[in-house]
């Protein structure tokens, strides 16, 4: 039987219209011979302020509509250079961080030992401890990009536990996943628990650009210095979208006066332009705090942005 | 390559989770062998106040996750017991309503030639007239039973508009395309142009129980006129949200105060038991207009009542 | 030099389109000839709790352009047995209340001379004392129907403050205003600063019809007691939104909850049919907190019911 | 050093103004001789849906500013009888259930030995079973009224998760602290993953009472049952928000539509008027998905009635 | 009879007080005499995304009673300098954009054949066309202004349809109305359907300034640009409200991160002084999307900088 | 009895928790030795457009629970160096500004006397008069730092009301409370009443560095212009919220576009580090306009900066 042209993937339907994957990319867990899969992680038992997170991936997607396809700045239209599929979420354990640590790690490790990128949508930031487990499992210690207003390397949180939102950087680097040589936090700011929360940053190893000294920098040198540090090292993005003003992105958990403007994260990632980008989140997007949906259409413009970095790659391997 | 159970079709994934088809039923085109299709009809260019109804079938899908399987009330799990499908959305024309009516008949024709029924999703109500069309060629005049707050029996609107939400009904009658012995308007209630406005719909052949009637007759007595008027004929059903009031239903375009609970509609569809439903529609959700979801969870749970319906009907035949 | 017809007069125009005037009733403040005038009174200053009633004007306003015309349970098209203008707002003054009611009073009074009905769109209820002052001076002593949560019959608030939206009636009862035999509230509920709230209301001669008596008589016998005491005496109604349920009126200053629905007010307000209305108000429609405008459109259809009354009335004795 | 009367305990000071302590009891800790303790559990970890009611108690407190201290149908001034004091929150841990679930009845527990009664603030209803199990200590198997839209007799949720939302009840019955010949489910209604959710809360012991029996019943006839089966027994009510129709009470995690107006739960909460109430929880309010606190101003009048009842009771005992 | 000083046309009016026109201008659709008409064109049917923008005359002309009359950068009182009026709304036709678009040139151009200069106030960016068409056939082909995140350069959309939001410019050089060496696109990022939309705009001769480009240049070199370009040609402003960035105007259709804030496009418009202005519009605001009103505050401000230009250009000529 | 550690003050609690003081600073009315008391004033009578800051203080409140302690720019952990209390709110008078007036300066004329520095948190900005007469009589003449975008320095509003939210400054320096010599107003802009306004305010000795000349001369050289124009003087901050631009803060009662960014206000006030700061007001919060509380955690850490400035005053005598 014959039905009019579907055209439900791809962006020949209108936004308002369809089953919201995220860019109209199709829904399976069947990964092999992608290039990216999103995966969605709904977890927002972590957050230390506001809950809500856990609809982040549904919001991003569903304001993915929106991505005509075509990146001008970087001229490139990743939905076409790659294969990208909508994996759908990892099945989460609200009650159990470690439950849901557990089954993020296993499947991601899954998708990535078939040679296809992950980029994850949270999900609060605990998440980013099992994606690095992952990550740094395939690839090996990892540089790491990591834009937020916090630098999140507590060692505990709500008492004595060593896993929460605010803890996942401190983690991973015991766990030595990540070269320290190469971690950037970038756009920290706001009151701290202490003046200890970014000197056990600093001797940790992060390099943390503040944002007044991200403001001073410009956002040349802070490239410049990313690019030095990061070099030809394999590369993950983590991006709790609370480095950005909530003027921009006020649908988040634990907002923070004073941040980046869309413009310049935007300015920023287009700047990652030949970077070996292994893999990567967003996160802290909740969208019961959000308004008109700004977030999640900024979301899910980040994202887009990594997709497109990720496309060059992959355009000038070939 | 084997990855973890995706269990993102079914009721065991969580209400949070997962990509949004209606009830996670499997989102495709090919509709033969199915029971039921989900049909989105995107399009709210032919309301007279407050646009957003081109959301509705997003926001139904959504709200849908809730709808954990079985009626309790009617003893039946309509998802086990049909095939459904979600058809996607047809592709309408947003500045061209005949455009759209013809998109909206054609493809719900050809779905109907395969014995799949149609549960279509709103839009505004401009969409029940080629819904009608498209269910009167299959079926023969259909009875019709229709839960509004006004009669949208208009003969024009917009200056000399023919299509438009106040004027289906009036043009289904014109066509043929109702058997007014069995059309039953039901809450009708709200300011009118003029006295013509009820006078006209009586003369076209409604039965017409205003609000005012509904609460002085009680449930049961409309239940045992409307099946004295449907007895065994194809029956449509025609759901405007604004026939419940706007403190169940505010995400509407044109509310209307003083309707019916959400629980009077409940009982009233459930009262539909043992009727020939031959198809239906909801319509008139407007999502910018509703706070925590609660039109939309509504609706979702109405469209499940239809499912129901159905469902029996199939078990009754088997 | 002549313009395609301006139709912003009439609801032929559609409720999206033109500007807002009540029922797009003519704006002008030359009220000779007029049956009726629509009254403004944006005065919040008074209110114990939520502010915002300073918008009710406007959005009541805005929402009658949903007011289509004509009434069917009543049959009477307000809007052209009567002459309706709309005369603006009262210049209120936010810092100062007693400057407040000198201009209401003053004003009202000046509209009244000229033999035009005045209804007043709130603004907090303290608005209703100068109101009363403006028509006892024309018609003597009022029989008064007082829709509402709370009795407002406190001596003082605000510390030793005689004027607020708390005291309106007991200062309307000291200055002989009312004649107690006619003076009914209906809808009291929630809790008092004391036992002798109520009681002090009825030593004032008020006979209250808690929610919980209301719910008991039933529509009919509230209304037969209503047309008992009033009887031909020229009325005053006074219609506090917080008299309904927050489900149905969200969007005003003190809540309260388990109120009556907007069909059971509508109920009240149609049986009202025959009494001699010589004014009225509704009040405390507090816009920033409504949403989708469902309290400030069930307010405009109130007014409409309001304008239906007099309609009759003239209809009556013409 | 002298400063003016503070007035900031006690319902003098306006609703607008001071720091928000339930009802503007004192906060303290020290619980020795105090009646009643209002006891915030701000833990939303184990929901199937929207989270968010970890902001329950927070948003309760403050809209306990409008209860004016009165009681006019039960005739009682609960915070002049009791002496109430808001203890603030138990420290609940967002990643952990369990760990959560031991705080509650630690605490709780301590506040109980002291002869104070707990009214605790959810916070979702998995908080049921730690605050049973404390009850339960003090005072043996405990009957039961449970206002529900929902059984919460699932086995497990989440996969293989024992304590979630969906379990308190089931693991309760197991734990024996319930004595299930008083235990009713009142309220219940909607969608369910299958015939067996009813059938195993029967199997558990537990008189459902789904919304279409409670409507047929009328309020009277269930009162009549709740005290056949509580008689003078220990009674422990739980109050899930989403037994009211999202109409009424929208902030909240997972609604079901078609149910109670608040008006009928009230009248329900004053018939049990007489029984001996030894403590009681509200959860499931999530202000993030209120709008115009109109959930949260109900509940803190259904904490109102709770105090209420308690009050009657010691002033029957004196 | 006299009643008291109406002071409702004029600033001396409290804003939240009186009848919403557009800066308290006389509504009259007697133009002859008048400087500048503001005409609604409140038509949202031809939006690929969210619609809403009908509402945004209503809510522009509600915001603008919050400008108190004076420019003070541009040292001019328009409102007393220039003769407003306020035309009220086009009738539009929310099912047929031709019969839209047909009504909005005839009207539109009977106005300016009385050399009163129109503001158009949308409404979506189709209302483009025929305001370019009546303006066009009264002072030749246009230079035009045209501030925008995206070219509006389509050929069709909707699958074949020629008239959109997305098309007005590509039909309206087609149709001769531009003076392309003198037609700058201002703002102009995010994804597009493929690298065609930015080539297709410049191959029709728009001189496209990219964000990117803008940001790098500074406001004075735009601003010299534009000057150079235009010179004492006649010029038309189009404004899509979605050139400024979303934090800063969350209200519209089709949000694109990244772009201007409301102080650079301010200083844009104060800029263009000097400029033979013959016409604008603002469209594309969207109230349901709209929080607090920030983006019709946005809207009524940026226009109030059109009638200062036109009331500076009057004065100079004077 | 013991009871497990209360942790309801100082930030070890999860800012989801507990009950809401500033800071989690000790509710208290016993001045003495404290540093600094934060004092609401739920006052919003006298704003001229929307009202809503009678919620100003309890939403700061509410949102300062996110404030960790220490502020890294500054190197100060104000709430360890400085004994901060709440004292709460002082008791406003809604229906009337001169007792309200009357209340704010005896009080906090109390707490002054007791060497408490003040931090006032609104309400309108009519409140700055009394509290600045509090503090000149004090401290005599004050300098003063006035952050708005108006210059509120009008004669009258409401007709002939002196005391008004835009008239305090001029009342403040007719009283002789301001030493003009070092009277800063800082991003004025916007619309006036005409161009007197300006000059007015300029006759009446204020240094006004509107937003165009601020954008002109950066932070730094405003900085250096403030500070040599208070010198070693007692200097008083007054913040109107609506200096900041309304994209950053929504919530406000008469928003002015084109204003600074949040981190704008930020580094102004981190670089009055080391004026004798002897009190301050944050004014016009107004949380029914606000979104996702960014305007009111924006305001919280505000005030944090005023707390961090006398706290290295502190430490700097010590």
């Amino acid at each position: 039987m014959m039905i009019p042209s579907p055209k439900d993937t791809g962006f020949e339907f209108q936004p308002y219209s369809g089953i919201c994957t995220f860019g109209r990319a199709p829904h399976t867990r069947e990964v092999s011979g992608a290039d990216v899969a999103i995966v969605g992680v709904p977890y927002d038992g972590a957050t230390s302020y506001r809950s809500g997170a856990r609809f982040g991936p549904r919001a991003i997607r569903e304001q993915s509509m929106l991505l005509w396809g075509y990146n001008n700045p970087l001229g490139v239209a990743p939905f076409k250079t790659l294969k990208v599929i909508d994996y759908g979420d990892v099945e989460v354990v609200p009650v159990d961080v470690l439950a849901t640590h557990g089954a993020v790690n296993v499947e991601v490790s899954q998708i990535i030992k078939e040679n296809v990128k992950v980029i994850a949508l949270g999900g609060d930031h605990s998440i980013a401890l099992p994606l690095l487990q992952a990550h740094a499992r395939k690839y090996g210690r990892l540089a790491v990009i990591h834009f937020d207003a916090h630098p999140d390397t507590w060692d505990t949180e709500f008492g004595q536990q060593k896993f929460s939102h605010g803890t996942p950087f401190r983690r991973a680097i015991e766990q030595r996943l990540i070269d320290t040589s190469a971690y950037l936090q970038i756009g920290i700011r706001g009151p701290t628990s202490g003046k200890q929360d970014y000197e056990e940053a600093l001797a940790l190893g992060a390099r943390m650009i503040t944002i007044d000294e991200a403001m001073g920098l410009g956002l040349a040198r802070i490239l410049k210095e990313i690019k030095d540090r990061v070099a030809d090292k394999p590369v993950y993005i983590t991006l709790d979208i609370d480095s950005i003003d909530p003027a921009f992105a006020p649908g988040t958990g634990t907002p923070e006066v004073g941040g980046f403007s869309s413009y310049q994260v935007l300015q920023l990632l287009r700047g990652l332009k030949g970077l070996n980008i292994v893999g990567g989140d967003l996160v802290e997007v909740s969208p019961p705090y959000d308004h008109s949906n700004i977030t999640s259409i900024l979301a899910s413009n980040l994202v887009f942005e990594y997709l497109s970095l990720i496309a060059l790659n992959k355009l000038n391997v070939e």
